[in-house]
């Protein structure tokens, strides 16, 4: 039994995305161009990462707060580097009420420079450091193609921005928030990422050094699905934070900025989902077990699902009845859509034999349980092994689509039969970046950490390699 | 002993409110016009609101969605009423990137325009009905004047926008979102409020009715700080959103919005706080204990300042040790300008003695206790007690400052004196209402559900009476 609503994912990968977004009613689109509209299935995935990460945030001494919206050009202009990776992507306003503005604002691309702006405020002395900023909002950005999650006009979004009074400092934090997201990835969303270093030419506007966690999707090809930048003291010399140290001498602070976005639920569906609609790691689902009373005019089995249902929600889970009266098949199907991690089916027959169904989203399989058991324990278990299962077909998936070589003819076939992740050598040099573009518009992911050999060539030109890189196709 | 950071209350109510939300560090002005920066504290008292109201949202049955920023003119221009009321307050986006739009998109003021053309696309039948839902979001108005929190051009809000099948069942809704406010507000945020429909003149651009929340503040002017509005089939009509009913004729359904917004802080500051910084309710507080140990280099003292914080906080109550090294006269200050409802100091000589002292933030009294009392159940009642104290502190207050009078004179003069609500009949013409603006700009707040007598006469122009009306200034 296939869902109808859903292309195959192995014929048409992108067709197959946006069905399972509209089929799991997570998304729909709006009559506003390049915007979309979070249906109630897609926000909840939204505020259940918010929960997690902002606990996070929270354990690691983060405070919230909430920045202006509109950003005074002149304000925005005063970083070079900044405003020139941003300003083409702005939306910029123009009138207020009935009056032209004597100078534009834009709409946040991100917040670096209201951060500057207001620390430079408030920064006097390094007691008044370090300053440990978040803020959840919307930021907006004038793409040309836009797709639900992966790339929109308008999404939602975490920015950290930190303020410290040491280079060291700083660069804890940026590595320490990097860490952060891995963890998230791979504990919560069951995505294993890699990490590691942006090239000087993919790296963040303005940063000194970008780190970023890459995700590689079912499909082969990556997602950038979070980044943490150390700026060294360029922001804070562009919009004068400085600070008395401990020397009583002026000196600028150290920044960091870090941010996830919507984007990651649509590496989650890209990741797990499959043909039958939305797959959630149930960590992260918001409703982790629906129960089908399949003869809901039978009283011991309404009891039975109210009895399995409290219990769940007394013990944290978070479980529901489907009360509604559509038939038991279209409840099954629906809820594979939507992506329910456990479904508890009590039946007429189930009953007379002392007997319940439980069915796992992820492998679909059925398993039949004693009505007596302890179902609290059964669920936990049955969640645990979905989560589990989850990370671990993923970083299956992700290693047989990681391939190695420093054959360019190689990666050529590679990328036009069953596309991945590519680590190959790099000298470098941005021209043989721009070389490996030509495949596909491969781009460097990132920069690992690995000792190159003596003997060891750019993939490109063939020069002494400096780097070990992960190369691959981009959402 | 006071607090010199703060003017005096009945010296410059204005001043000396200004002057608590800098002191207690709740937002700081910005670079950009008119919109204000949420600092750590003002953003966490926000964040305490948002959760419980969005668990009361959620218990009554609605989902949370997201819905874009940007909303086309054409699309904001169909329903009348509401276009001409929130076009002069927009601010409109006219470029995007580097072009130039062929139509100017305003930023949100609110959102019924993007729901209404939302729902026109997803309801077909009384099936599809009702839909509850809400976002949590910023919106934009382009005020001329500002102070924070009462009027900012961007604010961040709740908008709630339901849509049913029938009329009363969306009256019900509408007065349920009400009556949730109400309850909010009383329980949460210990503020009387007074609930009452708006006048015609007063209402909501595009409803058929509006119901508020009126809160008055220690200074006799009112707030109006929630509103729930029913929109009957307006909104509907001008966006094509109908179904088909349950006798399978098209019928176009019945809608309502509902809102409440970082105003409420305001409410909260200018009702509660006093000449020493910020006041707030134990049960909306971020943090609701601090525990000041005296003398930190003692063991015995830093082990029970341990003890208690784990205590209290694996009871449910926030607590945190002050570890810094300032003064305990500055810290207490420190404290009471941050609101923090109960203090704990440990001392040297207390512990001799073998006590602590406990210090509620309301009445600024200092209470000794035993140091092997329940520090868990002192605290607690505390906690209720402030909380009781607010709300009967403010009650007295708002009864203090409610007159009863149909003599204009006698309002005139109450409104130079000593302002507050007043209750006064009015006959329902819109004249009347306009002349009483003449004395401080007064303006209707709602009108009462009492009977009215057969000779009882409007306030202004002495003719019959249609309703009594309360009364009052407003922010």
């Amino acid at each position: 039994m296939k869902n109808k609503a859903i292309t195959p994912r192995n014929e048409d990968f992108a067709k197959w995305y946006t069905d399972v977004v509209r089929a799991a009613k997570l998304a729909d689109y709006s009559n506003v161009k390049g915007c979309v509209i979070l249906e109630p299935n897609g926000y909840a995935i939204w505020e259940k990462i918010q929960s997690v990460l902002d606990k996070m945030f929270k354990e690691t001494g983060h405070q919230n707060v909430y920045l202006p919206l509109l950003i005074p050009e002149s304000l925005l202009s005063k970083e070079g580097e900044l405003v020139e990776g941003f300003a083409p992507e702005c939306a910029w306003v123009t009138q207020g009420g009935n009056n032209t503005l004597d100078e534009r604002l834009a709409i946040r691309p991100t917040s670096e420079t209201l951060f500057s702006d207001y620390y430079s405020s408030k920064v006097k002395s390094y007691r008044d450091l370090p300053k440990l900023y978040n803020q959840w909002c919307n930021v907006l950005r004038w793409e040309k193609e836009t797709r639900p999650f992966l790339r929109t006009r308008e999404f939602l979004w975490q920015e950290g921005h930190t303020l410290h009074e040491t280079e060291k400092e700083a660069r804890e934090e940026t590595l320490r928030m990097l860490k952060i997201y891995e963890k998230f990835f791979k504990e919560y969303l069951a995505i294993p990422v890699i990490t590691g270093q942006k090239t000087e030419k993919e790296k963040f506007a303005g940063a000194e050094v970008t780190y970023t966690c890459e995700a590689l999707m079912y499909n082969g090809v990556a997602l950038q699905s979070g980044t943490s930048h150390y700026f060294g003291q360029k922001f804070s010399k562009a919009y004068d934070v400085k600070f008395l140290n401990r020397n009583n001498e002026w000196e600028y602070a150290y920044q960091t900025s870090w941010g996830v976005s919507t984007r990651m639920i649509g590496g989650l569906i890209m990741v797990h989902s499959d043909e039958n609609g939305l797959v959630l790691p149930p960590k992260i689902a918001p409703r982790q077990v629906v129960i089908v009373p399949i003869n809901q005019d039978e009283q011991e089995i309404v009891d039975l699902a109210n009895e399995y249902c409290k219990k769940l929600n007394d013990s944290g889970i978070s479980a529901f009845i489907d009360r509604t009266e559509k038939s038991p098949g279209f409840k099954f199907a629906e809820h594979e859509v939507n992506g329910i991690p456990v479904r508890i089916e009590i039946g007429k027959r189930d009953l007379l034999n002392g007997q319940v169904t439980l069915a796992k989203r992820d492998t679909r399989e059925r398993i039949v349980v004693d009505i007596k058991c302890d179902i609290v324990e059964k669920v936990k278990l049955l969640l645990d092994e979905i989560q589990n299962n989850l990370y671990n077909r993923a970083l299956e998936r992700r290693n047989e689509l990681t391939y190695e070589t420093d054959d360019i003819d190689e990666i050529k076939k590679i990328m036009d039969t069953k596309p991945g992740f590519v680590r190959a050598h790099w000298c470098g040099d941005e021209a043989c970046e721009l070389k490996m573009k030509e495949i596909r518009g491969m781009k460097s992911r990132c920069i690992t950490e690995e000792q190159v050999g003596e003997n060891d060539k750019c993939v490109v030109c063939g020069k002494k390699a400096k780097h070990m890189v992960i190369w691959g196709i981009q959402y």
